[in-house]
This record gives C-alpha cells, structure tokens and sequence, in this order.
C-alpha cells in the first residue's frame, strides 16, 4: 500500500531565523532529505531571513555544513548541488516593518502565481509576536489562492498569560488553521505509532482503562546538563521546558478516546478533551529537583531554586480514567536519555495457582520506548519450567530496528515539515491545546516559586534523581540483544 | 519462590510392560531424573513386570543404556550406579493370575509399611483391562494407609464402547481418585503455560473471548509417516492417534473457564464442561487426507481409506466461545513437526486512519508454540517509518529457551510421574473428559467410513497437508533468531 507522499504545489519556505543551530541542524537537513526523496514539489524554494550580511552562497555553504553534519546516511554531493540552487539568503532584521516589505518584493520577483508560503519562526521566541505582527503589516499573509501559512517552533508563550498574548497576536493576523504549533516530539515515529498501536490492533483497547490499568508512567529523561543554556533554562526550569509541551502532548496520545478519524480538528479535539479532565495538580503531588553543581553553570544565580527535575502526579477525572494516576516525571542530568510510556496493569483478580498465601504476581507491564532503541516491551508472567506452579516475568519485545532498517526511520522534522507543506496539522499543538497546558503548568511553576513549594531535593548528576515515596519506580530497562 | 516439589512417601513403582520402548525410553530416564534432583523420596523403588527372562542386571543394563541413549544432559555414571540398586525386574505373565501374587509376595519382601504403590500400566492396550482385574483379584489394590495408584497410558479405548468398558473394569477396582489416565502433551511445559498464560496475567483474559476472537487454531502436525506402526495405525487413524487426546485437551486448556483454583477436579471439572459445550461435528465440517503412498506401508491395506491427516471445525455453544470456530488440524508426513495453538482476534472496529477504502488491517494473531521452538508471538500492527498513515504487521516475541536455560525444561514424563507421586491428578484425564472425548470423535470415525465421508484427500509426503477451503491458513511461522 502506498499513499500520496508528497507536497503538490511549488511553495516558498521563508526561514526565519535562518543563521541560527536550528536551520543548520534540522530545518534544512530535512528539507533536503525531503527533496532528495521527490517529495517537494517543482518549484519550492527555501528562502533565509536574518540579520547577518551572508551572500547566497555564504549561506548555501553554512548550511551545506549542517547537512553533511547532522543529515542523515551518505551525503550526496550531486543532490546537494541541485537543491542549492532553491536555497535564498535575504538579510534583514526582524524588527524593522520595511524589510518585510522588501522581502515580499524580493520573493514576488521569482514566484509563480499561486506558489504557497510557509514562514517559519526559527528566531528566539521575543520575535515571535513582533514577526507576526510585521507579516500582517506587509500583507503578507492575506490568502488568495495561495496559501499562507506559518509555523511557530516552541516554547509558545512562557506563562498562561504570556501564550495568550501571543496566541492573540497570532489570531490578529493569522487564521487558526494557518497556524502550525511545532512539538518536534509529536514528529517522532515512535509518537506518532502509540496511536497506531492504540487504534490499529484490537487487543489492546479493551484493557486500555481503569479497569484494567494500575497506573501510568511518562519518562522523558535527559543524561545532560543545562550545559550552555544556562541563562535561559534558569528562567525556564523544567515545567516549562519538558513538561508543559512533550509530557503532556505524550499524556494526551495515551489517555485520549479513538478519534472518528486522523483529521486534524478530530484528532486534536480529543487532545483537548485529555487537557481539560486533567484535576488541577495538587502540590502535594509534586516532587521537584536540581542537580548538584547547578548553580556553578555559568548565566544560572548561584542561589537559584529552578527545578531540573520534576515529578507529577496527576489524575484524568473522566469516565476511562477516573482514580489511575499518571506519573510524569523528567529532568536533566540523569543516568540516561530515555523517552518511555510505561502502562502498569493490575494484578490478576484471583490466584488459582497453588502459591503461598502473600504471594504476589508481578503485574503485567508495557513499556512503550519512544527514544533510544524504539520499541514496545510487554512484561507479563509464565510458570517456570520444572516447577510445579512458580512464575516469573519474562518480556516479550519489539524492537523499531529490527523490523524497519534504520535508514528509514525519518527525523521528526522531516515529518513535520512535510504535513505542513501539505496542509496537516494533526500533528501541530492547536491554540486552544497550549492554552490549557499553560493552565494547569502555571499554577504550578507559580507554587513551586512559594512558600508552600515542596523542598528542592538535591540530586547527584548522573544519578536516577531524587527518589519519590509512593511513586512506583520507573521499571529497569530490560536487557536484550538489539537486531 | 520455591514450592515443595518432591515425593514424600516411600513408593514402590511397578511397570508393567517394562521390557518395552516405552519404559526404556521415557519412563526410567525421567524417574532417573527426578531422583538425581532428590524429588524421589528414600526407600522408593522401581519394579519391572514383564515376560522377558531378565536378571535384575539384564534389566538395569538396559535401562542404563535408555537413559544413556535418551535422558537429558550427561550422563551421571555415579548417580546411576546408585539408583540402578533400586531398580528390581520380575517376571511375568500379564495374563495369569498367579504372577500378579507372585508379584505381590515379591513386592512385600522388601517394601516397609506404609509404603505406597504406583502401578504403571505400559503393556498393549489389550491388557490394561485384564491387568486391572488381576490387580484386583490378587488384593493389590485395597488401599489401607498406603495408596495404591495406576497410571494408564494412552490410548484409553479405541471407541466411546470400549473406553466406556475400561474405565468399568478400571472402577471395578479401583475408585476414579486412584487413576491417572496419561496424556503426555499435558505434561509439557507449554502445554501447561497455557493456563498460566491466560490466568496469571491480567491483560489477556480480557480478550480471550467472542467479544474479540475471530477464530482459533490448533495444529499439530508430524513430519514423520507412520513408519513401522503401519498395523497399528491403519486401525487408529488420525482421528483416534491424535485428536480422541492431545487435540481435545489443548483445545479444554485454551477454551475453558478460569478453575478457582488448580486442585484436580476444580482443573478436570472446567475442561469437562468445555467438552461438554462442543457442538456434535458437522460431517461437511470436516477434512480427510490421507499421504501419497501410505498404502504401500507395511501393515497397512493397499487400499486403505485411513485418515493420516485431518481437519475439523467445531463450535463450542458457550456463552464464551459461541459462534466462534476452533479449527484441529493434525497429520503425518507433512512439511514440519510443530504443535502451534493460534488465537486470530478481529480486526479493529472502526479504521480511523487516512487509508484507501478497502485497506484491511491484519488482525491481531496470538501464536502459542508448544513445540519445537516453544514460545509465544504476537503479531500487531505499527506504523511504517516515514509513511504518512501505512501500517505493517509486526511479532512481539518470547522465547522460552532464551528466558530459561534450555537443561531446565524437564521431559513431560518427568513431570507427570511425579504429579502422580504426590497424588495430584490434575495433568490427568478423568473418566468423564474421556467418554466426552470419545463422544465426539467416534460419531466421526463411524461417518468417515460411510459412503457419506467426506472424500480422502491425497497429499504429498512433505507437504502443508490438503487445503480446506473457507478454513485459515496456519500463518506462517515467523523467521527470528533463537536466544
């Protein structure tokens, strides 16, 4: 089975940003690993807007760099050669109305009639209500035939306040369905798969309740540090940068009910029916963390009470989920960089084995592994041999890499980029989504600032972080050989 | 968790047939076993019953060389020299009665009070009546403190008529709590995980059911022909060899209610009820096959209509399983020895995927194999990388022998004895899962040598076996790498 994969009319990608990491790292590998698989189509270009005096061909060899760096299997030098010559350079200064101006002139000059736009905000997110609001100024935006359309990378908004402004800003100029909201998290396969896993098999549905599930885990650890973002993770802290956007977005892929259908308002009506049954986070239910030696990083106060670790317990007050708690936790420099969901069942209701009478079956676990080694665990319990009636757990185990070569599993952003060229937005965080993550993010990073916040536990870096009691331990990764 | 796992009472275990393969092959290897592990209790012996005239050491050397041929792992020269001093051999007729009080005056030499009996009866089928009534006549059966148990070997009658007229000779003498009828399938490891499968994990039950079946599969199938049994097995038939027995009984462990507990009959009372359940088999809902050549065999007919292999669907008309088809399948001389039991779910309710309109899914499939390669595998469906909406089917897999080191998996025989020794019958088949059993089946074996039979399918020696159109095909084995 082969479906339509691939963008059909000649759009103009105008980067913002685009003398920053993010152009050189992701945006422009995926755009180029986009063309070289024909899924761009005749006619698109990638225009970058900064401030720096690069010529066309300054710019073509910074981000030919970035692709032979960051890109993905071989560079192919020929290839390159061909999409180089789609890439533009138009300096300008995000905050001055005319170079917009003088942009929409200079891309006039070789559009065709009806070519698309697609803006990208890659500048630092101060620019983000400025930038938009200079687009509309230019008339950049207004949609005749062609689509204009914008996507706006994270954090969107640092407060419930400051994300409303900004989407009000962005709603001034800027149909909702314009607008493509980027949690490159959500443009992982293995993000994208727990809906499939969830909607495309039929045994795994029925026990996906409160009926069946103990409780639910979301770990998204990092084995870093702040290292150089120092200065504006201090202002952050982890709320903000993990748990606002990537925890609660994968919260919402594995609480939500089966959409009608992958539409994008179908799907993400039912993200923000998740949002809205979350209970308001008691603060007593949060744990938070910092590193030992945090304070030394350099742009961080040497006092400073952020949080590079958190923990959540939350509860989702409707009908499937009532009274299962859902166990968020992340943080910085941690023994290891691992994204999983990990579903804990309830123990079987009656033991008809003949066992002692405290004996205790482990519940069956699935472990869905979003980074590294993609795959999908299911722990569940078989009688040992040449015992009359003893279990132990065993996995049984899938493994991405095993089953897909590896060359195939795309970058998020390859992802992203190309459902927006194309005018999906399933996979975009809708404005009404952000809004109430902010709402139930906020009072906490408000609490945390308190006198009633819980004690910031000091961690070791390195370390599995500051331990909970009463949270049930994330579950030892078990060790198997990788195909 | 360690259970108590050995025999506690001195018993004296009496075979008779025991100049045949079957002692020499499976019995005394595995007792031998289960005395190197200490699970046989002291002052417990072994007493071979047959015609041949063996010394005690004509007999032991024999045996010596069955365990040497046949048990697992190495072979303990000193281990054996021990246990062979309690391996004594009596000669005898099975048909007179004078040998069997012989036997017993013999017996009462050496055996201690309060030692227990087991008789094993591993002759022809044609004596299991006559050496019950002799046992009887001679007063070796009145149980006082000390048990005196049978073990019964298959098969247990050729028809419902005569299995009904053993299990009378066999009650006429001993009560039905003192016979264990033997189905070596049920002592293996796999056959046994089915019910901890099923019953000591929580996710599963859930699905295990009309609701979410589509249909299940049970395949058992022999790459061997039927060699030098050809006088034996023109009369038995595949029906009679393999689904009177093995078949019926994966099918009680796959299909019944969960027991209240693992006690004998709480276990036999809900395969019984499965049995029960069986709706009487259409004649059109079977298939006949016999192998090219199989009349050239010696023993055999050369125009024999003997069923070498066979197909059947049935209903079990429960509230569980109703409308739900369970398919048997088993025959000789066919590609591959594999016992494979395969629950095929339905596929999803609702396809909520951008996919083209006659897109099916693969239905979820649950493959338990007992053996060879004994495991689990669960085939689901997941995204393909880099496709917008494609899904590809996928196994999660478990491996017994990778989770468990191969020497500790005992032979069926090991477990049964003991089972047997330490009077738990559970892994044994009741009178009444007998007359069940023959109930269904010879209704079958009458009807296919009626002219309204079904025509005899000839296949090819190595073959997958004849197609039965409208019956699913046995999916195909997935490659994988063997921990």
């Amino acid at each position: 089975m082969s479906m339509n994969e691939s963008n059909k009319t000649p759009t103009t990608i105008v980067i913002f940003g685009a003398s920053g990491d993010l152009a050189q790292r992701k945006l422009v590998p995926a755009l180029f690993h986009l063309y070289r698989k024909g899924r761009l189509a005749q006619g698109t270009r990638v225009v970058g807007f900064a401030r720096r005096p690069y010529s066309d061909e300054d710019f073509r060899s910074r981000l030919r760099t970035g692709v032979q760096e960051f890109g993905r299997g071989q560079f192919e030098s020929n290839a390159w050669q061909s999409f180089a010559t789609r890439l533009r350079y138009f300096q300008g200064e995000l905050g001055t109305g005319d170079d917009y101006r003088r942009l929409e002139g200079f891309l006039r000059e070789f559009e065709a009639d009806g070519t698309h736009r697609l803006y990208y905000l890659a500048t630092s997110p101060t620019f983000y209500g400025p930038a938009v609001a200079h687009l509309g100024q230019a008339d950049m935006v207004r949609q005749g035939e062609a689509r204009r359309d914008i996507i706006i990378e994270k954090p969107f908004g640092s407060d419930l306040a400051s994300a409303q402004a900004l989407n009000r800003s962005v709603h001034a100029v800027f149909n909702e369905s314009q607008v493509y909201r980027i949690d490159h998290y959500l443009g992982k396969e293995t993000a994208q798969n727990i809906l499939f896993f969830r909607f495309g098999n039929t045994i795994f549905e029925p026990v996906w309740n409160r009926r069946y599930v103990n409780d639910v885990q979301i770990n998204v650890t990092e084995s870093v540090d702040v290292g150089d973002r120092g200065g504006y993770y201090d202002q952050a802290g982890v709320l903000r940068d993990m748990f606002q956007n990537h925890l609660l977005q994968l919260l919402t892929l594995v609480a939500m009910e089966p959409p009608a259908s992958f539409d994008a308002d179908a799907l993400r009506n039912e993200k923000v029916k998740v949002l809205s049954a979350i209970r308001a986070i008691d603060l007593g239910d949060t744990l938070r963390g910092q590193y030992e030696g945090y304070g030394q990083t350099p742009g961080v106060a040497v006092d400073s009470q952020t949080a590079t670790y958190g923990s959540l317990k939350l509860f989702v007050d409707n009908w499937r989920w009532q009274g299962v708690p859902f166990y968020l936790r992340s943080g910085k420099a941690l023994a290891n960089k691992s994204s999983e969901i990990v579903i804990r069942f309830q123990c079987p209701p009656h033991l008809m084995f003949d066992l002692p009478r405290d004996y205790e079956l482990t519940p069956n676990v699935l472990s869905i592994f979003i980074q590294p080694d993609e795959g999908i665990h299911l722990k569940f319990e078989t009688k040992v041999p040449d015992s009359p009636q003893e279990t132990r757990s065993v996995d049984m185990e899938f493994h991405y890499r095993s089953s897909f070569p590896d060359a195939a599993v795309p970058e998020a952003y390859e992802r992203l980029l190309l459902d927006a060229l194309k005018g999906d937005a399933s996979l975009f965080a809708r404005s009404d989504e952000i809004d109430l993550s902010w709402r139930l993010i906020d009072p906490l990073i408000q609490a945390w600032r308190s006198p009633e916040a819980p004690p910031l536990a000091i961690y070791e870096p390195g370390s599995s972080g500051p331990v909970w009691p009463g949270a049930p331990e994330s579950p030892d990764r078990p060790a198997h050989q990788e195909g």
